[in-house]
């Protein structure tokens, strides 16, 4: 069984993405097809890359990942075939699949440029389609990925902040909304530690012009509904919550906000 | 053939349905795997109940059914895991899985507690995945219900209002509105008998401080586009309903809305 | 293998697609299920003929396409069975399916009839579920189309405008707005070529009072980020889009809007 996942921006409205699955269905119809998110914000391949690391270890050692969040479409930027230690990746080189790849053991990058693997017509604006899902599909039946093109070392790393630590106080950032409000750090526990938070302790969380003091807690349930709280969240970063309530609503806070974190 | 049908609050923008089902195929890789809504209102485990009780009686038998709306996560609350005449329910012990459990004919509820079925590293926040999936999956592979723990009786039954008839008006209250508007009540085809309501006559239904009274139709397009009418929907209930419009925008009512039905 | 594809107005919320999914699945297993939308808008035919069209073409032959937006359920509009040379249709004789089965050669349109193959209870107001699906995969099964009902031949075909040429001015419509906010018109590149418009020039486009000046492009990034520019779409038609951006607000149009086009 070979599973290929799917995550895009295109929404579930329009027949994009039943055109992938149709084209990865016609080249190989013994494909597993899971969908991972095609909800990523318009053009925003920082989303897209957290959302695809996130959910990518959770698969099956073989899976083949296709991703495409692509401004660029139809322009320079080239098709890529990353190899890792556990999994393949296919789609656009602009930084969307590297993070997911970097994570599991990223070992071989290719530039796709073999055409007897794409649709007969590639059209200007829908590579998802005509290149990325027959390339994936060729993969997922077993071609070689150095038959799809040639070994590249250039390709783009997205940039994402880490957390530094000065004077007793972490400086973060914002990296994900999800659809709870959940307000989700690139602060790990690790980093956390590193400040001797206790779970069941107070954190004081600086955002935007206020500070506010949030038990460090290990379920959403220590507070009462629709208190704020810290969490470690499902993928190992420090969260922002409400219980049962939204905490992107009551903070205000967006993507890339900087958050500050210190004991007291 | 095993189907694992999938039911939460978790929306399709974030990756946390991916990894369930991610999971799901790395444990058991011959499931098919078949979304009932995920679209569920966040922490609304009534509104899970209905949508689950209503989907779950076209499956086929054998079925594992795994729904997740969970705003206990880390309490207190077990994770339990229900055999009934025709199928099998993962999920937390709040209700959600009880309502349609019944309707199937209710046979046996386990605590789950055996973690050589869950995930090795379980979250604070996501036991869909860490807890539930791999349940559901290892239940899939054939696993016998007593292996994941021991059986209990006192688990949460949600309670649903059943109508009421007095002095030829019965009362109920809305169970659900769907995408369309459609204002599903809790009054079935029978119950309404027993007012001698007959096709193609007229209801009074008293919605909010208004009395509106409807033609008990057979199909939409009985009345002109745009117009109210009463209707048995597909899952046996009483519906009021705009031909090719939106009842709850038109009456303004929501979930948990008290109607009034009468003849005149 | 056997595929079903899935296209309805019914939303991803409630649990009609999952009911038509186990429908599906408790009479032909073996079906491999791919959605193409569930987010057409409400009772709109030609917006779902012209997905539905858009992505059929991608399906392996012998697909049978499962298709239903259906303001007159449970009226006198019949149900239909639509073989073409390459694949099956199934769904209300309104129009829905024709333009995609023209589009492959339509052969032989089936009035169903046949009770044998819908659901032991056929409900008022969900022949998606009741009728079309259990239609639908007992085609799959391998049942002959003359099984299922008599040949028709007064089926209802839909009306889409084709553009018209006078005085060197394309006159058009606007088909569809999808997800990115691009404004997809019913002009294909052979219909721009009557009026010698050439890739890299420039082109007037008349949208309600205004006439705006684009750029024909084959790449969204030949122009800014959020600026306006002309390009064939993935459709083979002309679409009027925003570098990253949505035309849709920009111009503020929607489906059916009249578009001009002319060289100067």
């Amino acid at each position: 069984m070979k599973i290929i996942s799917l995550l895009s921006d295109f929404g579930l409205k329009d027949p994009y993405v039943a055109e992938m699955k149709a084209v990865i269905l016609s080249i190989c119809p013994e494909a597993r097809i899971v969908d991972i998110s095609h909800e990523i914000e318009k053009f925003n391949i920082r989303m897209g890359a957290f959302v695809l690391a996130s959910a990518a270890s959770y698969f099956p050692e073989g899976t083949v990942h296709l991703a495409v969040v692509d401004p660029g479409v139809g322009m320079k930027r080239r098709p890529i075939l990353v190899v890792t230690k556990r999994a393949f990746y296919v789609g656009p080189d602009n930084g969307l699949l590297i993070l997911s790849a970097q994570r599991q053991g990223l070992n071989h990058v290719y530039h796709v440029t073999n055409k007897q693997f794409m649709l007969p017509q590639v059209s200007r604006t829908f590579h998802g389609r005509d290149v990325f899902a027959p390339t994936a599909a060729h993969l997922a039946k077993g071609h070689v990925p150095s038959e799809f093109g040639h070994e590249i070392n250039d390709y783009v790393v997205p940039e994402f902040a880490k957390p530094t630590l000065s004077k007793n106080v972490l400086a973060g950032e914002v990296l994900h909304i999800d659809g709870f409000g959940n307000v989700i750090t690139n602060v790990s526990l690790r980093e956390l530690e590193k400040i001797s938070v206790k779970e069941g302790g107070m954190l004081h969380v600086k955002l935007k012009e206020d500070i506010i003091k949030l038990k460090f807690c290990v379920a959403y349930g220590e507070v009462k509904a629709n208190q704020p709280l810290a969490i470690i969240g499902s993928h190992g970063f420090l969260e922002i919550s409400v219980n049962q309530g939204s905490a992107a609503r009551k903070f205000k806070v967006g993507i890339g906000e900087a958050v500050q974190l210190s004991l007291s």
